[in-house]
């Protein structure tokens, strides 16, 4: 059975999350209604499930079917049938033991915040507005705590039974012009991870916890000790790491291990 | 009567234009009828009456009161009211005398064009996409064309008595990663202007024209002689320019007058 690896882009706005719900409006089943259309009925597999309101660049889905497909046309074809909400990047046949999630080695994501006075119209689909002015070089003291092995209990909405342990490859903020913007990459997350990193740490920018109280939640291992989940808006699934490929962090990080 | 001059920025995709139609979500019914609430019953003037889905980052708009009113509390009410699609980054007293359109002497747009195989979701609300990769150096060789006093009448919807003459004070383009942008002024822009520029320019930088055609178009002064108009999503208002105050190209524009 030839199996697929397709890259998907989405802006999360009006969809609810990623995986499909009855009843809802999802990327999933608009994405596998489009795909059955030029394939047939299939069954995919995704990287990873983003939250309601969240968006992609560089997701990841792969599923297997009886006969070979002409993948240009295929992509062609849905690109034309997705609208403007969803893009397809690339759709190319990998090895038949591939796979979007299990065989993934790492995640990349970037959170934006629109650090200004008036929020901007043009921009609130992907950014959170911050007014007050954030002090950048201590988020980034901050976030420099995360990078390494370390248990995210803190962070990470619990899954009765799943491991909380995860390594962050990278974690650094910039600021250009008006946006403050957060790279982060790790083997995994776990459910709400980034979006409760970024709440915790712009605490920090905002001169209300030091990055020693950062480190003391992290410590905690106790998800009451951190400060809830930022908004989705800001959010975007960049890229996933797979085994044999570049995996690199944006060329203005400086604190990768 | 103090007069007052606000100044507003909008999401134009869910907007049928600025000015108020019967029946219609227009930018200034929805915008009236916030600024009401804060300050009675008012008649707004706007500098410049954006199209269907052309949005604006320095819409100007100016209303007498019978009574002063609190600048920085008003524009706090508003934005807290105005919601996502809209913001008001100044309001403040003005001369008397002062009127959005006939004081302003200059106006500033901003066109962009996402140039690359796939369309991107997070982009599609302000960019028009188009695959095929554009020469820009040819753009700006047409671009350059329309700087100074020319009959515009082949890039404007006829009003019947209105001049088709404008003076543009820089047209220019640029290539920023995957983006195409066009920073565009003038002393004002008959209807349809700046779309229908785009329009032709894009031509050549496709290689369909050459500037040389653009120049014969442009003399012609005939709107049939045309390509149409580009898709609104792509156009901004940037900025509006009036008397005694800095109106200055981006720092990359190299062909100013």
């Amino acid at each position: 059975m030839p199996t697929y690896r397709l890259d998907l882009a989405y802006d999360g706005t009006a969809f609810h999350g990623y995986a499909t719900q009855p009843g809802l409006r999802t990327v999933q089943e608009e994405f596998e209604r489009a795909l059955g259309r030029q394939v047939g009925d299939v069954i995919t597999v995704v990287a990873g499930r983003t939250d309601r309101g969240v968006h992609a660049d560089g997701q990841v889905v792969c599923f297997s079917l009886r006969e070979e497909i002409d993948t240009e046309r295929v992509l062609r074809s849905l690109n034309r049938q997705l609208g403007q909400e969803m893009a397809v990047h690339d759709l190319r046949r990998v090895d038949d033991d591939f796979h979007a999630r299990f065989s993934a080695t790492a995640r990349r994501y970037r959170y934006e915040i629109l650090n200004r006075a008036i929020h901007d119209p043009l921009r609130a689909r992907s950014t959170w507005h911050i007014a007050e002015p954030l002090d950048v070089a201590a988020m980034n003291e901050a976030a420099a705590l995360f990078v390494g092995e370390h248990d995210f209990a803190s962070f990470c909405r619990k899954r009765v039974g799943a491991s909380t342990v995860r390594d962050v490859l990278w974690a650094e903020w910039r600021r250009v012009d008006d946006i403050v913007e957060l790279s982060i990459a790790a083997n995994g997350f776990c459910h709400q991870m980034v979006r409760s990193v970024v709440a915790v740490v712009v605490e920090v920018g905002r001169g209300r916890l030091a990055p020693a109280d950062v480190k003391a939640i992290l410590d905690a291992t106790d998800r009451r000790r951190g400060r809830g989940t930022a908004p989705p808006q800001g959010l975007t699934l960049i890229g996933v790491g797979y085994p044999g490929e570049p995996f690199d962090p944006p060329d203005w990080i400086t604190s990768t291990p």
